[in-house]
């Protein structure tokens, strides 16, 4: 069995986003399987002295158009949060939260969450928020409270997060398949190639 | 007669290079030329906060392995120059030196930079490297030297600098068609659909 794909994303990110609807297809087509990892730019821009891409002058602007422009050549929803860039630390939180025990339930989470943001426009900020969207899929929300806490799940998001910075991750999304690293939601293509191809 | 394709480059810039090798195809295939401008990201970055992706942590790793890559899935000719990020001040003002009285002979000087630069590796830096390609063209290199020190000519690349942060550009390469800007070599593919039809 070939190994899965990494894929890291900030819940932040509208590119992490976009390749979440299509990354675990892609990987399917090519018999791979994809892990999630939600990780904390912020931490990883302490690193490389970079600024979210919204907070750049230009840079900022080029984004708002950008992903509208891919929204509507996907076909993704899409509706730009007025919370952007958003503090995914409890979204991430509660990924992990899952992650190791039901890993299905963890994905379907991230993907709910994303939707909230991305495509309804939702602060997913707030951990009240975060609990009230897990509910959604049957998950308690005292528990999921308490787990945003537990000191075991905030190592782990840390953990990813320094993890991610190990493997060269610099942005998201962030592709990684045997070794190999691929930036961006722009990089899809390639990647889809590289698989295919077995590299070159 | 439809608009030509703005094409902003920076001499330092790996990915400038291989968007050189094939804009003017792409465009020409959708019956449209290219105006090329070579311009300063430095001056640019001090705009927008940003420093040369070759001196960022963890992002300057992967562009080095992510552009020899993109040499052989492409095929084009690429050597990593010693001298990067070399500093294209020298380069861009000879081109500018001919773009409005030749533009074509200005076209076929940055082509011939770029290549001594990224393919076969040369600093490209030093006003008298400059002078010795463009003498293989056929200009003279007393003339391009005292072109290098002329204000016009050096006005003409701080406008042209300021003129691309004026229209959002900020980064290289940087494409602009009626309005639409696209950032980025792997943003070609998206360029040529917005080409072929219209945009969405």
């Amino acid at each position: 069995m070939a190994e899965p794909i990494d894929f890291y994303f900030d819940f932040a990110s509208p590119y992490g986003y976009f390749a979440s609807l299509r990354i675990d297809d892609l990987a399917a087509s090519h018999g791979r399987t994809v892990r999630w990892h939600p990780i904390l730019l912020g931490a990883i821009f302490k690193v490389t002295g970079m600024k979210p891409n919204l907070q750049q002058p230009l840079r900022g602007e080029y984004l708002t158009h950008d992903v509208g422009r891919i929204a509507r050549l996907t076909g993704a929803p899409f509706t730009f949060p007025d919370s952007a860039p958003v503090n995914g630390v409890a979204a991430s939180r509660a990924v992990y939260w899952l992650t190791d025990a039901h890993p299905e339930q963890a994905k379907l989470l991230a993907r709910r969450l994303y939707h909230a943001h991305f495509a309804e426009g939702r602060d997913i900020g707030p951990a009240e928020t975060v609990a009230e969207i897990a509910a959604t899929l049957g998950h308690d929300r005292a528990a999921v409270l308490a787990a945003l806490q537990d000191p075991e799940v905030k190592d782990r998001l840390r953990a990813e997060t320094d993890g991610a910075v190990g493997k060269g991750v610099f942005g998201s999304p962030f592709f990684i398949v045997d070794e190999e690293p691929f930036w961006g939601w722009d990089r899809m293509e390639m990647l889809d190639r590289w698989l295919a191809t077995g590299g070159w």
